[in-house]
C-alpha cells in the first residue's frame, strides 16, 4: 500500500478497501505515515466522503488501534450513552440511575468539560469524596452491586482517534459528518457495551447547527454501530436553548437530583426519560412506549434516586449531598442578570451561555484549569418567555467577584430580546434507528 | 493570520487576499507553517480552485521567495520559452537559433531530462566541450553576442516553489491547474525575461491529457504573466504522438541541426516555425503571419544554423560537431524493432516512447543516473503510418545491449497496430493569447 495512492483515489473520488484501511490506520499510528500526507486525505475525504463500508471499516480500524474494553465481568445487558456535548447537558446523572433501576447496566466512560461544554465526570467531582477513577475491578463490582458506575475514561482506548482528532483540529478537518461518526463510533465500540443511544444535540450551543446535519451524523453512527453488532440509536434533541436551568458543576448535580426526585425542569425531564426509554429499549426491556413508562415510573416511585445514591455512596462520595442536596457548598457571590428591556425572548445563543458560565469558574478554557465547583449560572427565563425590564434572567454564581462583568456582558450578548413571541421548538426531533427516521414515536 | 482560518475559508470557496496569500507563502518558506497544513491547503485548493486573483498573487509570492533574475545587462527583447514538457521535444535547440537570427534575445535557462522526458541541458552536452554552467557575466556575454544562450538553472529561483511541489509530489496535490500554473509561471517571472511563450504539450506523452485542460492551462498561465507585465502567449501542441523522429540526445541535437539545415522532419519544423514565430510576434518583430514568414527565412538562409554555430562556440562546444553531425559518436550497438502485423499505426503511447528510450540509457531513472548520450530510438514509422509484417518501425540505439530486450518490449506496447486508418491530429490545436483562444491563426 502506497499512501499517495489512497489520497489519489479519494480525491477521485473511489472508495477504499477495508485492507486498504486497516493498513493506512495501522502504519499510521506506528508513524509510517506522516501527517502530511493523513491531512490531505482527510481533506479529500471532506469533499468526496465517504461510503457505508469504509465508515465502517474505518472506525473499526480505529477502535483496534487500542484497548477493546471487555464487559463480561458485568452481568445484564450493558448499554451505553453518548452526547455530542451541549450546554447544560446533566443527562447521564438522570439516565444512569434510571436505567440500572429498570434493570439494565450502565458502565459508563465520561470525559471531564473543555470549552463551553461541561464534562459529566467534573459534575460527579463536585460531590465530595466522589471517585472518578476506579480499577477495572472496582468499577465491574460497583455495576454489578448497584447497576451502574460513571468513571473517567482510562486504558488505552481508540489512539488513532487521539492522534486523527489533534491533526483534523488544525487542518480544517473537523466538519465532516463521516470523519466525525468515525471519531465518536470508535471510541464506544472499544468501550464493550451492548447497546449504545447517542443522544445528537443540535442548535447554537451544539456541534451540529442543522437538524439535517444532526440527522445525517446520526444515520451513520447507527449503521455504524449495528454493523459491529451493537443495538444502537439516536436521539436528535434540542440544543438550540440551554437544557434545563442549571449551568455548572453542583448547580447541575443539584439539578439532576431534583429531577430524580420528581421535582426537575419540564423540558430536562422529558428529554431524561425519552433517553432513558429508549437505552431501555436498546437493552430489550420492552417497545418504545412501555419503556419510556418504565423511565417515569423509576422517576415516580424513588428507585432511580435509590440507585444514584447507591452509586455514589460505592464510589466513595458522600451520599447525604445526594438526599439533601442544600448540604453543598455555595458560591461566595451571586449577581443577578437583569432584562433591559421588554418583550419575549427571542432566541439564546446557548453556546456563549455555556461560554459565560465557563468564564465565572464553572470551566476549563485550557486543559490545565482549576475548576469552581460552585460557579455557574441558573437561567430563569429562557427562549419563548415574556420579560419586562428589571426581571431577572438569571442568576450568576462565583467565588471571584471580578468575573462577573464579563460573563454578564457574555450573557446579554446571548439572549435576544424582541417584540415577537417565538415559535415554541421541539425538545426531540427525531429518534434514528437501524429502521429509519422517524419524525415521532 | 492563521493557517487554519485560510484553510478553512478555501474549504469553504472562499478567496484569501493577496496579503494573506503573502504571509502564507513566506511562513511557509520560513518553516513556520507545518507541511500537514499547508497540504490539507492543496488539497482544499484542488477541489475549491483559485481566482484569477489568487492565482497572480500567489505566482508572485513564490517567485519572490528568492532571486529576482535581472536581465537588464542584456540589450534588446529577451523572450523565453517554456515546453510543459514531452518525448523528441528537442524545440529549444531550433527555435532559439531562429529568434536570436532574426533580432531577439534569448537568455533562456533549462533543466535536465527526468523520467520519460528529456531535458535541453542533457541535449547540449552531448556536444564535446559544450558548458552549461556559465558565470552571469559569461551568459550576458555570450546572448549579447550571438543573441542566444542557454544554460542550466543556477541561483535561488523560487524556493517556495520547490517547497511546495516536492509536498504536491506525495500528497496527490499536482494536478490542480491553478497549482501547476503557478508552478511554472513564478519560475518564469523569476527568470527575468519580457515575454514568454508556453508550448503546453497535449495528448499520451504529456502531462496534461486532454485540450482542454490544456487550453484551461494556458489561459491561467498567460493571464499570470500579462498580468505581471509580460507579453504573454501560449501554443497547445500535439504530444500524442512523438515530436519529430529521434529520441535520445545526440539523436536529437543532430535532429535540430538537420532542421536548422532545413533537412528537418515536416511536422517538427512546422511546431519550430510556429514557436520561433510567435516568439518573434511577442518580442514586437510584426504580426504573426510575418513573424512565422521570417522565422522560415531564418532557415532557409541559414542564418540561424549560424546562431547555433556561434552560441556553441561561445559555450565552449565543438562546433564542428554542428557543421558536420557525423562527427557525433555512434552508439555500439543498435536493433530494429519491426513490425509484428500488418496494418495502420492507430496509437502510439507517446510516454511509453520515451521511456523506452530512458531505458536504452538515454534518460535518467533517478536523479543520479548517468546519461549514455549515443542511446536512444529513430523512429521510422508514426500514426497513421501503413505498414505490413516485418517493416521497421523503430532503431534502437545503445551502448549496452543487454538493454534492448526490455525497452523493444515497452516499445512494441506502446505502438497498436489496427486495421483502419487513424483520423489526422492537428500539430497544434490552439494559440491562447491575452486576447482569448484562437483554433487557427
Amino acid at each position: 500500500m502506497r499512501m499517495y495512492d489512497l489520497i489519489a483515489k479519494k480525491r477521485n473520488g473511489e472508495s477504499l478497501t477495508e485492507a486498504e484501511i486497516n493498513d493506512m490506520i495501522k502504519e499510521y499510528v506506528a508513524g509510517n505515515i506522516p501527517d502530511y500526507q493523513m491531512s490531505a486525505f482527510l481533506m479529500a475525504v471532506y469533499f468526496r466522503g465517504m461510503t457505508e463500508e469504509e465508515t465502517v471499516a474505518m472506525t473499526q480500524a480505529v477502535a483496534h488501534s487500542g484497548d477493546m474494553v471487555d464487559l463480561s465481568g458485568i452481568s445484564g445487558m450493558k448499554v451505553d450513552k453518548h452526547s455530542t456535548g451541549g450546554v447544560g447537558d446533566k443527562t447521564s446523572l438522570v439516565i444512569g440511575p434510571i436505567v440500572a433501576a429498570c434493570g439494565a447496566k450502565v458502565a459508563k466512560m465520561s470525559g471531564r468539560g473543555l470549552g463551553h461544554t461541561g464534562g459529566t465526570i467534573d459534575k460527579m467531582e463536585s460531590i465530595p469524596g466522589m471517585r472518578t477513577a476506579l480499577t477495572q475491578e472496582e468499577f465491574f463490582n460497583v455495576v454489578n452491586k448497584t447497576g451502574l458506575s460513571i468513571v473517567g475514561q482510562s486504558g488505552n482506548l481508540a489512539p488513532a482517534d487521539k492522534k486523527l482528532y489533534a491533526l483534523r483540529d488544525v487542518t480544517a478537518t473537523v466538519d465532516s459528518i463521516p470523519l466525525i461518526a468515525v471519531s465518536i463510533m470508535s471510541k464506544k465500540l472499544a468501550a464493550g457495551n451492548d447497546s449504545i443511544l447517542l443522544d445528537v444535540k443540535t442548535g447554537s450551543g451544539a456541534f451540529m447547527k442543522t437538524v439535517e446535519d444532526s440527522i445525517a451524523l446520526a444515520e451513520e453512527m447507527v449503521k455504524i454501530g449495528e454493523n459491529a453488532g451493537r443495538r444502537t440509536a439516536a436521539l436528535i434533541t434540542n440544543m438550540d436553548i440551554p437544557l434545563g436551568n442549571n449551568i455548572g458543576n453542583s448547580l447541575e448535580v443539584i439539578e439532576a437530583v431534583n429531577t430524580l426526585k420528581g421535582n426537575g425542569p419540564e423540558d430536562f425531564t422529558e428529554v431524561c426519560v425519552n433517553l432513558a426509554g429508549n437505552m431501555l429499549f436498546l437493552a430489550g426491556a420492552g417497545e418504545i412506549e412501555e419503556c419510556i413508562e418504565k423511565a417515569k415510573t423509576a422517576i415516580a416511585d424513588g428507585s432511580a434516586l435509590e440507585r444514584l445514591v447507591a452509586m455514589v455512596d460505592a464510589q466513595g462520595g458522600d451520599a447525604d449531598y445526594i438526599r439533601d442536596t442544600e448540604k453543598f457548598e455555595k458560591a461566595t457571590h451571586t449577581f443577578d442578570v437583569l432584562a433591559e428591556k421588554e418583550g419575549y425572548i427571542v432566541s439564546m445563543n446557548t453556546e456563549s451561555c455555556g461560554i459565560a458560565s465557563s468564564m465565572l469558574g464553572a470551566g476549563r478554557i485550557t486543559i490545565d484549569s482549576e475548576i469552581d465547583f460552585t460557579a455557574g449560572i441558573i437561567i430563569h427565563k429562557k427562549t419563548g418567555a415574556k420579560v419586562v425590564k428589571g426581571d431577572v434572567l438569571a442568576t450568576m454564581y462565583t467565588t471571584k467577584p471580578e468575573l462577573f462583568e464579563a460573563a454578564v456582558k457574555r450573557y446579554h450578548e446571548a439572549v435576544v430580546i424582541g417584540d415577537e413571541k417565538p415559535k415554541e421548538q421541539p425538545l426531540i426531533y427525531a429518534r434514528v434507528t437501524k429502521d429509519g427516521v422517524l419524525y415521532s414515536y
